[in-house]
């Protein structure tokens, strides 16, 4: 019971800041709004998230491969919208 | 050897997500720019981080509760901001 209150809560946690991405992206998209973002936090951002995916696959868990890899489908259209109207 | 490669994998993984916030604290907080954040995004973000430390105190694991509470303080200014400024 107790060990499964930790693991809901786990998921929840990597759900939200997994899915944080995704209202950002639609906004961004929709008013071609990328200005206030730094590069320097995007490529950070998605230079973290691929050794998340990394790490994922040399310790075989799919949570993080699959959390971290949906996050990089994410932010990967926003850096690439931010380059794009640098 | 090869489970050393993994930790330091996932350490760096860490160290490149959570600090991913903090060029972009400074640049948000020299140029007063948070306009192109939403509020969603920074909520959940922010939710899912406090998740993550809840989740960190409760299977006693310090690298989750350290690496997440330092990016709730990266995150948390930007928030601040884009509320003053909303």
């Amino acid at each position: 019971m107790v060990n499964e209150m930790k693991e809901t809560i786990g998921f929840l946690a990597g759900i939200l800041t997994t899915f944080s991405g995704l209202p950002q992206l639609l906004y961004s998209y929709k008013h071609k709004d990328v200005k206030s973002f730094t590069l320097k936090f995007l490529f950070l951002l998605i230079g973290g998230l691929t050794l998340w995916v990394l790490y994922g696959l040399l310790i075989k868990s799919l949570p993080i491969i699959l959390f971290n890899s949906i996050a990089i489908c994410l932010w990967i259209p926003i850096l690439g919208m931010k380059i794009k109207m640098k």
